[in-house]
């Protein structure tokens, strides 16, 4: 048997801690679970996940070795608190969703609102999913169901189907009355929409106003009628950007009569922000989006088949170089020196590309200012050209005794970095025109440039 | 006189368009706001941007060139919408701020919420911070400095002063007689806290359920015990932290005697959010933050002293090849070769890089698994190593016809999968450890492998 982990050791010391040890899954719950799991004591294990958070267990779940996780959920009897589910990555969610029953499974999810259990239930693997789902009550399974024909993605998988809604014509006092007696009401919610007879949302006040007006003041006297509504197709980065435009904390959306579905609120978008970026950042250094959970052989796969790309345009450099080698003297000092210029534009062409995709996807960079956007980073590429032609020049003249070798490392110096810069806004707007997701441009930059 | 923009014309049409147009800052605006300013036509501008909702207005400033912004903010009679400030890039807000009277300034900025002028006071270049908080009334201006004394990025800068609180004692029905006589609330809220008599926070209770309850029943009975807390000095990235794991929409902050002073919410930490994302990807990518609003001048510096970096390191590689030029035949082969390594290894190590530095920047990879995660990684390094020795040596041993360069170009190959591997992930967790943020590290892993 190995050494108790319950303590973190002097050798651990350089690893990476808690920013704040108040907050988040604590390392000797971890180190104490997998103690616990490899003794096989259940009753220690069910005791030390007691109390932690849904958030917290997830995290749990997935700091866990495949093996310690499966161990994990038959510690716990092949349940689990379904709210942790949903914190899940999508690859741990599929591992652990084989050992857990389904109709155990079915019966808990049906406990979640609507729009939670739809999160969990898009993440799983197409049979295990429809297993699931014809598990599930009645009732909640055409809900289920109707949520999954809106398009992956789509603002109509994201919202929530319960509503606090009333009719253009009451009064606060009213709307009090109503809130009091009725049980068809979301359990907590921040803004209440008000709508015509077609359900058609016609304004909105937040809660606390209603909460701080006198009881005979008319709904519409106190209601916003400056209201951003989202259609229930809208793709779901689209309702990240109205979001994020415009400070918003909760959005009706609409079917296309107009008449009033759902309600899409700001938890819900954040997660999709993260989303976003980390889509952003992992397809910006060639790997795939959900890299960190996926296992030893499907990483080593998915990023193999980008390094074949680069092997292959790497080769077709060299072959270029390797055209000249009849002249041998010239070639060595070219080759030795090549690199160098290649490197440079291909940093040059990453920092572009970095910030024009980062750009895109906020918005920031549009058809309103892409001319002068180009035309700077041209210029860029013309100013840091000119001055690292003139230094790595001077040094391969310097270091080879050839002033011809220092005019061509100058002048290919400036042309990459030119290049580097045009391709580095050109190749993701065009992407982007195309519809094409700007990030994945990275790839083509660099298979190039390096 | 330039030809009139008010139509994106065909040779433009591979410009990015916005995905929805019903969103957003409408392209024909900003061409028509351009054709005006630039005929002078000052009540045509002022038309133009008079519905247009701060946000969009601020994008607009955003989306001209320098000149124009100037001109727009001339036209406005040196004023401008407060709100719209706050939505600025930092480099554009404090071009617009010169053109700006600090007097009507600070009247308007005393017209937001008090974290909304903080947010926006601490974006200025520092003189004309002190020029406009002196010009602040004084009761606003205490307030203001107040805040600012907070360290740059805590929870402090973040919360907002104006809170929704009442006494454990306080029946439903007495909440709502205060709330609707007092004036000393803020506009809307979501939560209520419920605070002792030392006014530390002993719950929370959503603004809707004190709406469905009856006016007898106790606040304490309906109210949530269970409250996430923020210290008024944690970093604004654990406070992202916190909201994002357990999934907050506002959380009360407090000092270190643990009394409530003020509350965050979930808007507030979007931007955050946004910001951390922004920051890694462009770290990644050797750029600075605001680089996209950036002149051309500081663009061009920033930049190039990351290029320098990797010229003198690129220069370092070379040289070490060149060591072994006496050896000519053999050198030209190698010369030709070795940047196929190279470049190999500089992807691998990115790819692992950017997984490592998005998971710490998730807390996805901590203590609790980073020996799995190394593991993991050079085992990746192994397997594509060996597969990549194999065809990239090979190759070599066809091209030039000596099996000892495909051995040394395979060993090669090898050796620098696995150093990326380790590397990749070693620099971003010990980074992460001493305190220095890990998305940094591509810069040390390119310049060694590039």
């Amino acid at each position: 048997m190995s050494e108790p982990r319950s303590e973190k050791t002097d050798q651990d010391a350089w690893l990476p801690e808690a920013a704040d040890e108040s907050y988040g899954l604590p390392l000797d719950i971890v180190y104490a679970v997998q103690d616990a799991l490899e003794a096989g004591e259940t009753a220690v294990v069910r005791g030390l996940i007691e109390d932690l958070h849904s958030a917290d267990l997830a995290d749990l779940l997935e700091s866990l070795g495949g093996d310690e996780r499966k161990a994990l959920v038959h510690a716990l009897g092949n349940e689990i608190d379904t709210e942790a589910l949903s914190y899940l990555d999508e690859s741990v969610l599929n591992d652990i969703i084989e050992e857990l029953e389904p109709k155990n499974l079915a019966k808990s999810l049906s406990e979640l609102d609507s729009d939670d259990a739809v999160e969990v239930l898009e993440e799983l693997d197409e049979d295990v999913r429809h297993r699931i789902i014809s598990a599930l009550p009645q009732a909640y399974r055409a809900l289920i169901e109707e949520s999954l024909t809106f398009p992956e993605n789509s603002a109509g998988r994201l919202m929530q189907r319960e509503l606090a809604v009333v009719p253009t014509t009451w009064t606060v006092g009213e709307t009090i009355d109503f809130m009091r007696a009725s049980d068809q009401l979301p359990d907590d919610f921040y803004d209440l929409y008000i709508v015509d007879p077609k359900h058609n949302p016609v304004g909105w006040v937040p809660v606390s106003r209603v909460l701080r007006t006198r009881r005979p003041v008319d709904l519409t006297e106190i209601m916003e009628e400056d209201m951003k509504t989202i259609m229930v197709d809208m793709d779901q980065e689209d309702v990240a950007y109205v979001f994020r435009q415009y400070g918003l904390y909760s959005a009706p959306v609409l079917d296309n009569a107009g008449r009033l579905v759902g309600t899409i609120t700001l938890d819900d978008v954040v997660h999709i922000i993260d989303e976003e970026a980390e889509e952003d950042i992992m397809k910006l250094g060639g790997v795939s989006e959900t890299d960190i959970f996926s296992d030893l052989k499907d990483t080593a796969k998915a990023r193999g088949s980008w390094l074949v790309v680069n092997l292959i345009t790497a080769i077709i450099a060299s072959a270029v170089i390797g055209l000249f080698e009849a002249t041998i003297e010239q070639i060595v000092a070219l080759a030795v020196l090549m690199p160098i210029v290649a490197s440079m534009g291909g940093n040059a062409g990453t920092q572009t590309l970095t910030v024009a995709v980062r750009a895109i996807a906020m918005k920031d960079l549009s058809a309103a200012n892409a001319k002068r956007f180009i035309g700077k980073e041209v210029l860029v590429g013309v100013i840091n050209g000119v001055l690292f032609a003139v230094l790595a020049g001077a040094v391969a003249w310097l270091w080879f005794g050839s002033q011809a070798i220092g005019v061509i490392i100058g002048a290919a110096m400036i042309i990459n970095m030119i290049v580097a810069g045009l391709s580095g806004t050109l190749i993701p707007l065009s992407l982007e025109r195309f519809g094409v997701d700007p990030a994945v441009a990275s790839s083509v930059l660099r298979s190039t440039s390096e």
